[in-house]
C-alpha cells in the first residue's frame, strides 16, 4: 500500500500518513532536494522509517540520491530484494525548560533536527543581538552577543554552521559543533563536543521577546525569558538509502561546495 | 628506585631510561610546561606509563596540573593510593613509504604525536610554497598549495591547528582535524573526519627537496619525492594523570586561550 | 541657547530640535554609548554640526569620550577657546530605485550610516536566505546567497562587520568595506573598495518580501522585487570633537575589543 | 636598442641591464606569470620604467597581459602611438635600524615589495615560533607569536595575504594591510591602515637568529636581536602597461581566484 502527498515549506503531510495507517511504514520515497530530506528525516526518524531521497530538483545534494542511478536498474528489485546500502545519521532533539539545569521536565514538545538547531531573534522590523548563555554539561561554558547560536551534527555541519565558519565534519561521524553566528567578539570560535554532551541555553536581556528555536531552518517554538533550551544527540537516527555503488563523501564536497586546497592541480606521478 | 633527567629541545632522556631499566616503570613525573609533556607523551605512550606533568613555567597549560594541586597534599599518599584520574588522549602515528597506499611497507620509523604530525617545507633561504596530495582511507581528497598541512588530534585542536584557523575539538572525544595552513585558495576548510582513518599525503613539485614531517612540531623526517606519509590514530594513548577535583576544559579554554563568546558579561537571573 | 532631549531606540530628538531653531546649531553634546553617538551622526551630519559624545553607560567606546576627560578640565572652557581636535569619519548614504543602474532618480530618502548599511530580510517567524546581486560601478561583481551583505565604512568596520568576519579599517581612512554575512559559499571573502565605488544591490527571489535597509542597525526601508539599493560615500562627514590628548586607535582596539596578537608579552629590551 | 635576458628564481638579469644603459629605458616587455611580473616591478619600478607583463605560462594573472590581446593587434604601433593605459600599483619599502624608531638611519639596503614585506623566521630543520612586536607611527600596537608578520599592498591582498585569511583590497586604494601569519591568540585580526603609516618590527626571543625579511616571497636579508625593520609606502609606484579594453578587477577575482559569493547564479529579471 503506498501513500502519496505534497511536501514543502507549507505543507507537512507526514502526521496525517502516520496517523493513518495500521500497520508499520516499511519506506517513504522522497522527491526533492536537501530539504525535503530533512523534512523527512524529522518527522519520520522517530519511528526508524527509511528514506529514499531522490534528487529531483538539479542540484547536487548531501542527502539525496540521483535520479540516474535511480533509474539505472530496477529499484524496487533493489529494494524488494534489500539490495542497498543504509546511512544512519545522528540528529539531535530539543526541549524547553524552566530555569536552571536540574529542572528535568520539558515544558514543550521534543524537537527533532538533523541538520542543527538553532536560537536566533526572529523580528520583522528590528535588528536584534541576541544575548545567549551557554552551559554544557552543568558548567556555565560561555556568554555569546551576535546573532545567535547554531548547534549542529556531522551532517548540518556542511549547511549553515559552514556558513557561520565553522568545521566541516564528517557525517559517518557522532559529534556536536556549537558555532556562533556572527559573535562580537574577536575570541570566539566554533567548539565540537562529544556527542554525550547536553547542550542547555538561556536567552538573556530579551525585552521584546524575540528569540525563537528553529529546527533545520523551521520554526520550533518561541523561548521566552528564563526559559532554558536543551539540545543534545537524539535517540533515533535518520536512516537514508544509498542505491550509488561509490559514494564518496568528499567528492560530494568538491562538487557541491565547491571545496578545494589548491586552484590549479597538478599530477602526482608517484603512485606505482 | 627513581630516574631523574633533564628534558628540553635539546635534551631527550627518554631512551636512555627505558634502555636502563628492567622492570616496567610505574610513572613518569615532568616538570615544565605543555612541550614538555608533548614530548614525554611521544616517549613514553608506546610503554603505557601514566605522565605526572607539573606546570612550573607559569604558564597555565592543557596537559600540566597546577604546582598548587600538586602541594595541596601529600601527593605520594595519593599516588601510592591510587586516589586520582587517569586521562587519557588519542595520539597519531605516521610512517613514510614508497609510492601508492597499497605498498604497506614503511621504510621509516613509526613517529608519534599527541598534538599534531605536520607536513611543511623547511629552508634557511627560501620562502617554499608546497603542493601537497591527500588521500583519505584510500581515496584523492584534494590537493593543497600553500604552507602545508596539520593532521591533528583534538588535544592538538588548540595548538598550530587553532593558529591556522581550524576547529577546536574536545579532548574526550576521538577524532582527526586536516587543517590547511595558508593554503591559496579561498575555499580550502579544515576536516575533521574518523578516528579510523588513514590519511595519506604525497608531496608534488618539491625541486630543492624541502618537504619534512614534523611530530608536535619537532622535526620527525624528511620526505622526499615520490615517498608518501601515512597518518593515522596511534595504537597507544597518553595517559596523563589528574590531580584536581574540578577540572574543566571549557574553563582552561577561557582562562588560558581567552576564549570568549562575549566581551561584556551579563548577569543570568533565570537560574532558580 | 541650549536644547534638551532624551535620545534612545524609539526617541528621535533631532528632526525637532532642527526645525525649531532659526540660528545653526553650533555643537551637540549626547550622553550615552556609540549608539547614541551614531544616531546623532546620522541626524546632524548633513548640517555639519560637531558632536561631543560623552560616554555615561560604563563600557569604552569607539566615538565617544570619557567622562573623565570631560571633567578633567573645564569644558566649556575649551570649547568656547576653540582647543579640541574635530575627527572626521566618513557615512555612507543610500537610495532606492527602480530597476536598472541607468535609473539614477531615487523613489526613497537619502539614508545616511556612519557605520554600515546593511541588505538583510526580516521575518517574525521565518528564517530567510537571500539571494543578492551586486554592481560595483556598473559592473556585476557576484550574487550572494546567505544572511545579507553589510556595506560598512572604516568606523563601522569594528562592528557588525567584524562579528562577519570582515575585515578592520583605521578609521582614518576613506574606504568602503563590503562583508556577506553567513555565506553559503566556502570561496566568498570581504573586500575593500575606493570610497568613490557606487555599490548597487538587488533582492532576487524574495517571494515573502522580506528584504530590508538597514542603517547602523535600523530599520531604513523595505527594499521590494526590482528595486535597487545604491550605497556610495555620503557627501558629508560626521565630526567628532576630541577632547583627550592622546586618542590612540590603536589602543582603543586593544582595551575594548580585546585585539590580541600574543596572549602572553615579552620585554623588548631592545629598545634604546 | 633592446636588451634580452632570463629572468627567474636564479637569475636576475635586472641590475645589469640598468648599470649597461646610457640613455634611460623607455619599457620593459616580461614574458611569465605573476612572478616574473613582481621581480620586474622591484628592479625597475625606482627608475620609473613602465612594464608591459604578458602572461606566457597559461594561468590568468592579476599583473600580466593575456598573449591574446597582445597578438590582437599591433602592439608596437599601440606602444610606440601611445595608446595604451598605464595602471600604477603603489609599492612599499623597508630598511633595517638599529635599536628604537627615533634611529632613523638605516643600516641596510633599502628593500621594494610590490605584493608585500614579510617577517618570517626561516630554518632547515627547526619549526619556530616567531615573537614579534609592531609599533605603527611610534605607538607600540601589539606583539604577535606564530608564524611571522605580512605588510601588503592591495596588489599583494590577492597572494600570501590571502592565504593568511587577510583582506581583499581593490589595487586602485593605496593602503597598508598588515596580517598576521597562524597567530597563537583568538582575537588576532588583520588590519588595515592608512598608506603615511610607517609599520616598525623587532623580532623578540630569536635565541637561533632565524628571522628574515621577505620581498614578495624573496629573502631580502636576516634581522638581527635588537634591529628593527622599518616598512613604509615606497615613493616609486609600479606601473604596468594595460592593452585590454575591459579590465575587470572582480572578474579576474572571481577567475583566478574563483571569488564568489553563491554557489548557484540566479537570474536578475529586474534590470530594465
Amino acid at each position: 500500500r503506498v501513500l502519496l502527498g505534497p511536501s514543502g515549506p507549507k505543507d507537512n503531510p507526514y502526521p496525517v500518513f502516520l496517523a493513518s495507517v495500521t500497520q508499520s511504514i516499511d519506506l517513504a520515497i522522497v522527491l526533492g532536494g536537501d530539504g525535503t530530506a530533512l523534512s523527512a528525516a524529522r518527522n519520520l526518524a522517530a519511528d526508524r522509517i527509511p528514506i529514499l531521497a531522490v534528487n529531483v530538483g538539479g542540484h547536487l545534494g548531501f542527502l539525496t540520491e540521483s535520479p540516474d542511478d535511480f533509474d539505472s536498474e530496477t529499484v524496487w528489485d533493489r529494494l524488494l530484494g534489500d539490495r542497498f546500502a543504509v546511512q544512519r545519521r545522528m540528529m539531535l532533539q530539543a526541549s524547553v525548560h524552566e530555569g536552571n539545569r536540574t529542572n528535568l521536565e520539558p515544558i514543550s514538545d521534543r524537537y527533532l533536527a538533523l541538520n542543527e538547531m538553532c536560537i536566533k531573534p526572529a523580528s520583522a522590523d528590528r535588528m536584534i543581538t541576541s544575548i545567549l548563555e551557554m552551559e554544557i554539561d552543568g558548567a556555565v561554558v560561555d556568554q555569546y552577543q551576535g546573532d545567535g547560536l547554531i548547534v549542529a551534527t556531522p551532517t548540518g555541519s556542511t549547511c549553515y554552521t559552514l556558513a557561520a565558519s565553522g568545521p566541516i565534519i564528517h557525517p559517518g561521524m557522532d559529534a556536536i559543533a556549537i558555532t556562533p553566528i556572527c559573535p562580537l567578539s574577536l575570541s570566539s570560535r566554533a567548539i565540537i563536543i562529544p556527542p554525550g554532551s547536553v547542550v542547555s541555553i538561556w536567552a538573556l536581556a530579551d525585552p521584546d521577546l524575540s528569540t525563537k528555536l528553529w529546527m533545520d531552518g523551521v520554526l520550533a517554538t518561541s523561548m521566552w525569558p528564563g526559559q532554558r533550551v536543551d539540545i543534545r544527540m537524539a535517540e533515533c537516527d535518520a536512516e537514508f538509502i544509498i542505491l550509488r555503488k561509490d559514494y564518496s563523501y568528499y567528492q560530494t564536497l568538491r562538487e557541491k561546495l565547491q571545496w578545494a586546497g589548491a586552484r590549479i592541480q597538478y599530477g602526482n606521478h608517484y603512485r606505482n
